[in-house]
């Protein structure tokens, strides 16, 4: 009963095949082979997005941190929520790759921005006063760190904004594709047809071993990312293998495949935990991560079971007492498990 | 005929085993997982070191930058040499790592620091005088940039200068595994005995996808290491697939099996070499990778072989004028590609 | 009438008469000259601090930003409050010193930190987990922003919490004086026997022309505060200059005299204001700065008199309604100014 | 006998009163005062430039650094002479401004930068490849760190390799002044006419306290450099006392006497050292600072009557060997000091 993160699950297999094919012989290095030349077409097919930079990184915080040093000016703030991962879990990794841009938080209705807010706080700001920080760029996170889903409407007021203020949208995408599975809509809808410039596509948490693709739709800034990447240490010289990663994510859709699944198994323990009137919800659940309280009798019987996931408080305390917890789902997820998880709680 | 570099070379087949093996099931992420704790008491193990931080990331550049930035403060500056990788390769990783520690290049016998031009160029700096950077740290390269290898006295002789000025003494192993086949001496011999500090141990050069292990001897600054580590990127969700590189590297002495492997074959090659009077060696080859000097015919008949490495200067010109280049051979080179190279040089 | 900043107003005869006793034939430069040791010693004698460490820089940002740089890491952050000028008004100069170091904003009464919010907020920092920013430094303002006073009380209660995590505790004094003056009590009861660590001590804002101390109770890292401000360009050749501004300042307890008779003339102001029933103080004055509100007409009747003070919002629409101020009083402001302004007020 | 720095000499009076007469009343502070207005036109008309960016700053790094930050990327290098300024002697300014750009030396005629040499390097640099710091800018010292002075076609040939890879060419004026007057040529010709792109117009080695002008001649990044110098902590509140140093300075060009006063001195005292023929002069002297070597009984003398002034070397040793030392002259120098000197060295 595995659901403490996405990234505690394990790879596909097709994508260990395709590193043992990708491994044959000789291939040059740093993304010169013929298979990165590939990933990045494609992925541009998949965007609609011919003209778009694409380059493949090991770790969300690299793809989203290179993106945001190549956007945005030291002197400059991103806005985000106060529960952007790039804000609350990365040690400070925007300001260390800027740096030392200032991240600004802007209210949220706890999981995803709130665009009157974020309107609010940018008039604040006094644009062409060299005291304040300027604005740089807003960053959202899709699915949200609660697990809800911007509607495409939403992105799109959200770069309204943006926009107004010359401002690039950036779209912290490590559950991008379900979000995608989720929406039902195509990566380009969800990313530059609503006024995304800057994506990462996250393939770490959905079943590959550590890759992500960062994506600019304006290619201006293609060579600033190429630089800042190595400058970084985050261009590998074996490269191919991140390239063979991601070819076998792409084909016939595995991503999508794969975030299907993950959201299908999820939605089947949300169904299971909204029939037991105990379980309560603050957000609503849209992909493969859920966040809900239940009483602290059923927690123990779940730790007890050896449940993995995390809570959010003690489980000592009062039993009937309401405990929140984050239950994440990751695409290999056995059905039998969500079964026996409701089990256990409706025993308890 | 591929001699263009050791990171165009594959994968030992054991290292792509042991990523299947890992992939079965959950693993907690970000280097909690047991594989982790096995492969650092193994490191520790294999340099006598029971106490050193030990820390795994995926590119030598992050390993480098990383262990530098947690040494050096950045109103300090670290020794080098004129043709260190951390100079010349990595688009200025150190000074981004570092928050703009300078690098003094110290002079050279166009392979190895000179450590009577270092003691001088030390005692020039005006230590203790605000208006100057102050002595931060030396860093090394085991094979050096030119393939040759630092004796043990001469590694403890630069260490000597280094202590004198108290500061660390770090080793950038990118072909460390090459160098200890090379001397013969065990890795606690090459470093702490010696008087390293802080040594990046590395595989991708050597039959891995991607993993180097940075080692601390004094842990004192572990927690720095990590802290730094999270906020530039590199630490890694599915740690897991690092760890088992490492492992299955360490494992019955893969990694001195592949680099031995590989010396051989350069040794081979060079034999082959030096029977050619036309070819000249401006450095005494050690390990893997040798830069020689032959007529630019021999260059035009191997190129139109198909064989790939690098070439200092044009192929255009005169037929006997001699053209530097350099041949790095990896663990998985196949003999009779030297035997051939020789041939058609032989024959041309 | 001029209250729109005390760094409007004149810098005090004293101060350009040792400008010009400075002076006098050649000096060493960089604070070698005797001058500097002399202003040092004073100001340690005046804080009670014999080991305290003592720098002059020209700005008040610099002197923040470079004890904040030398107290705080990069993988660390700030806690102040969200009206702190170091976030609000400094173009992000922390982060740029610090190399990237986050500000936490603490909850605040509008005015000044909230020790139970900050309690909570550090308790709730991961401490020891790297994904997040580790506890680094708190920093308050005295004067406040809003123009109130930390008792010593509350800035002990901050100092409590900040030293149970082991930060050490800044304290912004660009209106150190006029603290001082208001609370009646010594330097060293609002610092360091209060429990605050590092100090500017300001006197721009209080007839200089450019001249704040950094202090740091423990000197132990002195060295590291000479280094990076060099490093920041704020060491200054002709530092016999910064020198008599301060030796000035400090003859005869000047800096005393300037910010009692700032806070005189500012009292005579609130009461005056006071005696109107439509002026509504929203924080209750201290020292030498107000914010009040008042009808939009007496703004109106205040500015035809060409008064110079700031406005929060526009002087366009309803005369009745309350618009809301800041004022300050500088040392040199005129009885009769204050006098008029009133009248001004009394007649609209 | 102060010969040790421009430095250590007084201000001009004329300064002094300029200083006074700025104090009367009130003042916009931050560069919003009419006197900086006043001063940024002037220096526009004599450096024949209308459109240029014009800042003032308190010291020599801040403006250089801040001008390269403007102008440089962390990913390129800057190439400077071993001996310049921004490189030796401020604790690595230019790294910390820059966010970590690499200075790369320039191979030099141990004054000025060898311009062969530095299109050989640039040559070398891989541009486009990734791995290897891009070219950002050069940088010239004028007078040189030697005192000689660069030609108009000198620096037209510099500016002339720095245009073909489109890299602006700074000038760190300290002694601009001093140049001019030894060139005998106009602002305008030393700086955009001759291809500088960004200078140092500095005015505290030449009888201010503490002004630098920085200059932009494309104003395209003015507001960048504004943003930059205020988070860096060098926007002064009370700016006027900046511009009225500077607006005295330009008063009837007394830049250009107090410069000519120091260069003729300098003069002055060379020629009384040329006709000892113990003294050796490695290098022109071209403005108000000279390197020459002498009989070590000379300098042993010359301390003994307390001439201030650096020696290379130590003062114990062989009375006739010959050692070497730097001499500078302030515009107040009085020439019966440097007869004295003279006649000391005669004596001994």
């Amino acid at each position: 009963m595995h659901f403490a993160s996405d990234n505690t699950g394990p790879v596909h297999p097709r994508v260990l095949e395709a590193l043992t094919q990708a491994n044959a012989g000789y291939a040059l290095p740093y993304g010169a082979e013929d298979l990165s030349t590939h990933v990045r077409d494609r992925i541009r097919e998949i965007f609609e997005a011919p003209d778009a930079a694409v380059y493949l990184v090991a770790t969300g915080s690299a793809a989203n941190s290179i993106l945001l040093a190549t956007l945005v000016q030291p002197y400059q703030t991103v806005f985000c929520g106060p529960l952007a991962h790039i804000h609350t879990d990365e040690c400070g990794a925007p300001e260390f790759f800027t740096g030392g841009s200032k991240l600004t938080l802007t209210p949220d209705s706890d999981d995803k921005i709130n665009v009157e807010a974020l309107a609010a706080q940018v008039a604040e700001l006094d644009i062409g006063d060299e005291h304040f920080v300027q604005p740089g760029a807003v960053s959202i996170t899709q699915l949200t760190e609660r697990g809800t889903a911007y509607s495409l409407d939403e992105i799109g007021a959200i770069s309204d904004v943006a926009k107004r203020h010359k401002m690039p949208l950036h779209l912290d995408g490590a559950r991008f594709s379900n979000a995608i599975a989720a929406l039902g809509c195509s990566p380009a809808e969800m990313t530059w047809k609503a006024g995304v410039d800057a994506v990462t596509f996250g393939g770490t948490k959905n079943g590959l071993m550590g890759v992500e693709a960062a994506i600019l739709f304006d290619p201006s800034k293609a060579w600033e990312f190429e630089l800042r990447r190595k400058r970084a240490g985050h261009l590998f010289s074996k490269h191919r293998f991140l390239s063979a990663q991601m070819a076998a994510y792409l084909e016939d859709d595995l991503w999508h495949a794969m975030a299907t699944s993950a959201n299908t198994a999820c939605a089947e323990l949300v169904r299971g935990l909204k029939q037991m009137q105990e379980v309560d919800f603050p957000y609503e659940p849209a992909g493969n991560m859920i966040f809900c309280s239940f009483p602290r009798r059923m927690h123990r019987a779940l730790k007890a079971e050896g449940a993995q996931y995390g809570v959010w408080g003690s489980l000592d305390g009062d039993d009937d007492e309401a405990v929140m917890c984050r239950l994440v789902v990751d695409w290999s997820a056995d059905p039998a498990n969500t079964a026996r998880f409701l089990e256990v709680m409706r025993a308890a």
